[in-house]
């Protein structure tokens, strides 16, 4: 067993602070918000990105469906007000783990501009990093692909309010960066996002 | 500047774990989840905690009202249903939290027994550590301390429901840890819970 060392407490006065965490961290929090059809391949480079950035010993945290429909918002649906206060909370997580120091990544469609721009706004405020990463492929590959069959659900009237067909998507006017999967390879997407990160000081030394 | 090396990205398949965010870290996410009554001392005691995990290289992360309150929950009230509510999505984040790797520090008066239960149970569902510290102090102490003249108030009948006073604050039955904070100095308590996060292998080599 590791030797007991937790004896005779002494601390700094004043409180921790985000800076001390960057620090203790070497990163600077930052939320990554990927947003694109159902099927773009949002969390197909989140997931990667993930991997990049462990293996450099940057502390990530992926925020997605699984993890937020399931818990914290299950009590939400998808009309539209449901679905608004969904990305609020979401982007008030984000900004809960960037002030903790992690890199959030968080991918959902977040169709609707202004639920996207309220995000950035809350980060804004709080004086941290927002990177509204469209991820960018015509409806028509999007549906091609159809990874877990909604397209065709949704053509077929089974899925009522689906995005790209029957609701609609509003693409980012001036995203921090464009991804547009079908035309690059995952590496290559991966490496766009290092890069921007690496520009921003989110990660210095990776 | 920083040497760019973000390029000729390569990662390991599959998704980074739990596990692997441990390791990185070199900790345990866990909750702490620190119950009492207005003034009883809870973020006294949070925050050294926090000053001293800090100082050992330990992650953590204070929620409490000032960022929950006026951010996520700022669409809930006070009412049984919203402070339930309150609670129930605290619990989430705290999860979220300790999934990414982090000690969640978790300061609440959260008076009812059965919310503190539910988040217990959450975290239990979940396979991470939920610590529930009761910081117990007498009401008389705890009026008589009055920090931000709350009590005087609800004598007053300024402020209605108010715990300790005019609407029932149920102590936890088995917490992890009670902490006596008229009766115990700060350097004391602070090393309480230290001692039980080591003794978990929260914080195996502080």
């Amino acid at each position: 067993m590791t030797e007991q060392k937790a004896t005779n407490v002494t601390w700094h006065h004043g409180e921790v602070t985000r800076a001390d965490r960057y620090q203790l961290l070497q990163q600077k929090g930052a939320t990554i918000w990927f947003t694109g059809l159902s099927g773009s391949g949002k969390s197909t480079v989140a997931v990667a990105l993930e991997a990049a950035l462990h293996q450099r010993g940057k502390l990530c945290y992926r925020l997605d469906g699984d993890n937020v429909r399931l818990g914290i918002n299950k009590n939400l649906g998808f009309s539209a007000e449901d679905r608004t206060e969904n990305i609020r909370r979401i982007g008030e997580i984000s900004k809960l783990f960037v002030d903790a120091g992690v890199i959030a990544l968080s991918s959902f469609v977040s169709p609707y501009r202004a639920d996207r721009d309220l995000v950035r706004a809350l980060h804004e405020a709080a004086g941290i990093d927002f990177i509204e990463v469209y991820v960018d492929v015509p409806l028509a590959v999007a549906e091609e692909r159809d990874p877990k069959g909604l397209y065709k659900k949704a053509r077929a009237g089974e899925i009522k309010n689906f995005t790209g067909i029957s609701d609609p998507y509003e693409a980012p006017l001036t995203p921090e960066l464009v991804l547009p999967s079908h035309e690059m390879s995952l590496e290559d997407e991966v490496d766009a996002v290092l890069k921007l990160l690496h520009a921003r000081g989110i990660v210095p030394n990776a």
